[in-house]
């Protein structure tokens, strides 16, 4: 099942980040029970032969593979697509043309400009993909800029633009905050408001990156989407801290009872 | 600083663990406070390059490296030395024979075989590397078969052998335990004590791999000096479901009390 | 020899296809007797340094290499005539301003703006390169939009333009028919001969994709001086696919009559 | 399933072969209707973290994953099956002590010495691997020399071998004749019915490498349980110079009747 | 410290060149003394992932990591930001409007568009890259082209531009010279004075890249505040060819008076 | 031409090494006038697939292809003869035993136990490889321990064994002296006109590794048959040492005199 339909159907969908380039922790993070699994090509340390070896350790379960290319350029957004990526997240997208060039990049004629070639998608969704494909692939566009938030509406309104993604960093950046996950900034808090409730107006769905679930929770609560929740690196940096802490705040020279 | 120079200085040693074939990762773990990281050829998703360009990661932090290598084997024993490890745990060291073939294969003529060509090792511990191998390399003989066991003071009796590793799992394995780390089965922790205790008895350091920062802390309140706790990719697996479950255990519908 | 050089000689050339990344399987099918390879980076699952590796593979044999890129992206075209390319299959150039701004590519000044530093160039055709790569290297301007047709002898009217390439699968969505290669809908056979036409009047030279050798060569015939055929994934497919089939088809409780 | 429960369920398995170190290579590969894949580490382009990368993208599909490892050494052999592989087809077991050496390998104390730590494994086949991996694991010992056929019913009691698998190259070689697959020299033919029906004999499953569907049929027909065909790169090279065959053949200036 | 801090201080950066891209070479050249070591990403054979590994390289040593990128494309200029590269050099910034949009690049809002994200310059540079990231960085322009020649003022006036650099080979290609480093031609030495007088009319540092080390100290002495010499594969090249032709100069057969 | 044909006619072998596990690297030093580069296993920072694609670069000039593998095991020899290597160098053949073992690995049977499959060998050397590799392929055994030295004789009368290479640093070790290359010490150059006098007795060829061009055109004069100067790393590494040096070395400050 697509994004799309899965969203049609009222679920909310609870999205895994990926930013180490390596198909076997892209293939453990795929048995942890997530819905979908972002490769992050952007800020995250990937290319695209990575990208396409990590598609394939996600392919091994039923989880959707999303990707976020490093910007709006087409070479990047069909490869990542022909690789078998249903979802596309594109950065920066700053007014209604950067929308509209963007969703053309994921359509096949006569809707887009997309070329065919389908090589692993192919392999990954079936031979019938590239009649569906159409249906099948879901873009969504960063709101992150002040720019962006001045043509909101006008974005939104882009034809056959599916949803939105906020990425609270750099939205932070924009609005004068620091940046950080999980905002606190009021200015920030309301720009994700606002930037939701806009969404929904124009029937597009919206999705925002979180550091914790108990943020990733409130925001779906909210009425978002699609909630990203950390990523590979953080868990892993996050938790080797944690037991580094633990075991140096254990005094060693402590008798030691048995066990 | 060696692992034997800290270790002489009456330090323990806090090591981590990798299992993760990417530097980028190996390079994030690096920076969490770990006195060591190993890296694990054996059961580890790692190779040769991989591992080389995580000693490489490793290098831009005061830590020490370590490899486990695959097995028993002299060509990648020694090429690991000239990629610059410091430490190498051998695993499945079952007589007193393995123990001095293990050895041999870490010290330069006249003490043993190993061929000189340190050529990464030259780098990462200084033009000086080849008068000073000798000493600077640790060898660990892996603990974790019945054969050790019964060959257990004649293991740790043979000349210029470090220190020994404890592989819980491969031990309880062979006691007819169920093969977990952090041992709870009378058998394996009384094996656990028992190998310490001759270990230290013949003035060979000890080491043992752990699950937990409480295992772990016990085991160095113990008398261990080298103590491992998870890996990279459990710290991620685990920090990856415990986000999850969070998420999907809060209820999304109940009223959001603002924010 | 330049594909130029063959062309004016009057030679056909016979293109095999490269999708898969990887030295060897490029090396394995510069052993079959192609004119010309081509590494797909658009559509086939490449990267820059994978491409670099298949054309150090090619570089074994006389076999021209030729590069399609993923996109118009100066950054990627002179880093494949970089890496040795002799030629450059562009995907959708789609106006005259796009076809000049291709060729500009491919040109060292005061031609084009190609930068200077063609380092794997160097290696695989001599070191007179500089001297000699605005003649030696081919541009093949993709023809496979609606927007291509209707600015067709613009396109082709532009200066430096050595060839087109027809990608039959692209222009018949383009044209409202059936993606595939081989084209049997009358109207994307009618835009391949018109394409064809112009480009003969034009004196640009003409290649198109086929996936059959017997479509290859009709296309070749009919005037085409550069016919693909196929690609190393596809030959790879069809082979295992049809050994499979014709396992499964066989009886294998019949009585084994001989041995 | 895995493979010895296939046959006992008297299921014959149809056997690919991957010699191309690519995942995508692989990926297409396990998308043909095999029942298995071998990833040829002996004499295929392959090492390990590629082939960790192929099975991966194997587990994409429901094909049960076999390596053919280099040589009769337990790092390798332990290393591929935590990475996942159900099978390990094991070069030049020559006698009794070499099967058993190999056999040992495969299985978990107290069976056997293989090490305990099966890092993907417990991805691919499921948390309860560790409890069922004896048992999931096929071992073949390849039958290949003089010294094999000399020590064969040796070989085929060796407690625990599950399967033999033949090369019949190297049996070739051994017996005289020329290197080849689907042999046609009386010899090897003799010899290959002989190792067959040795096997059946002593309770152990066969297999034999093949080139073409038709002679895998027949050694199916025979009594065979595991038949491979071809490989991936033979598949893509013959169908390329059939490609390049054709054209070639084709008079291209002949007139073209329409199309 | 950055490179702006050490010239600011009066130093002159000694900037070395890599082009083979593996980490090792990397790693080696960081130990050769070099102030600044520059990936090329451009005519170098290297692209991000390997890039990120040479990166990983340099940091293990206290060497300032610049890229130059292939092209001026906001995403990968950010990318290398966010793999630690604290200079960026720019090809073919040919106007104002593309010097601004460089700059553009470099900086978080509001001075530019960077996104926020340093993912492993965090690792490298400190918890506190990004508030001081807009300081750390350094932008080069490159000016190789007649355009650049003709916009020269215009382009330096550019607001929070650092720097430019000088491609020689290039510009002697835009001066109708012949393309080389070390420049003899005296329209290309009169153009790198020119560029260097202006560059220090508007307070911008200027670079250029040489072949030898004699060339390198005249421009440092001219007044350049960064001169680059050689790179790594020509380093290995010249001492392979010089090695070859000693040994093929002595003739093998005079008596060999001892040794 | 193989190695023994070439010294049949009475050429000696001027040898590259290469350590950077690069196929550019390795095809840019098949560009230096070689006769034949050995790519070092051992000590060199190498693996197989590294290894396998700086074969192919080789394979792009007539330089004859050398491996020094890791240790005497026989799957990594034949793995390197199946990927082209015409010469194989095996470290710390130490006795007859030894160097009996490894000849086996390099024969077809009956004259050996290398089993068949020569997958890349057969596109480097052409289809009918497998009639000729026992003669085309070559064996060096390095002598370079005490052992070796004290069985000298029965190792050089091995059936079959082509040649012996020197290692000097490891020979240095074994005798007690400063291990490196260009031996100055007494005990050293000895042993290698004992060496070398012996093979030449025994009929065997004889290599030697040397630092400079120098030193190898004395041994070469000496009667050595094949002589190894530097490496790939060697010449990178001092080429930007001394171009650092002589930079640093220069006053910057001085007048410029024009230039």
């Amino acid at each position: 099942m697509s994004l799309k339909q899965k969203w049609r159907a009222g679920e909310k969908i609870l999205n895994g980040w990926l930013a180490i380039p390596d198909s076997f922790s892209a293939e453990t993070m795929a048995h942890q029970g997530w819905d979908s699994l972002t490769i992050d090509m952007q800020h995250g340390v990937t290319d695209y032969l990575a990208a396409v070896r990590m598609l394939t350790a996600i392919s091994t379960r039923p989880v959707i593979p999303v990707v976020r290319v490093p910007w709006r350029e087409p070479g990047v957004i069909m490869k990542m697509l022909d690789a078998g990526a249903l979802g596309i997240i594109c950065p920066m997208i700053n007014s209604a043309a950067d929308a509209a060039d963007f969703v053309s990049c994921l359509r096949y004629p006569p809707l887009g400009q997309r070329s065919f070639g389908p090589i692993r998608a192919l392999l990954a969704h079936g031979g019938d993909y590239g009649s569906k494909a159409n249906e099948l692939v879901t873009g969504f566009a960063m709101i992150e800029t002040q720019a962006a938030l001045d043509n909101l509406d006008a974005i939104l309104a882009t034809p056959g633009l599916d949803a939105i993604y906020i990425g609270p960093a750099d939205l932070a950046l924009a609005l004068g905050a620091t940046p950080r996950f999980d905002p606190v900034d009021e200015r920030v808090i309301a720009a994700v408001h606002h930037v939701l409730a806009r969404a929904r107006h124009h029937g597009v769905y919206a999705g925002i990156h979180n550091a914790t679930p108990e943020y990733a929770a409130r925001m779906a609560a909210l009425g978002f989407d699609f909630v990203t929740i950390g990523s590979d690196a953080r868990f892993m940096a996050a938790g080797a801290a944690a037991a580094v802490g633990a075991f140096r705040a254990t005094p060693l020279d402590a008798p030691s009872n048995g066990y």
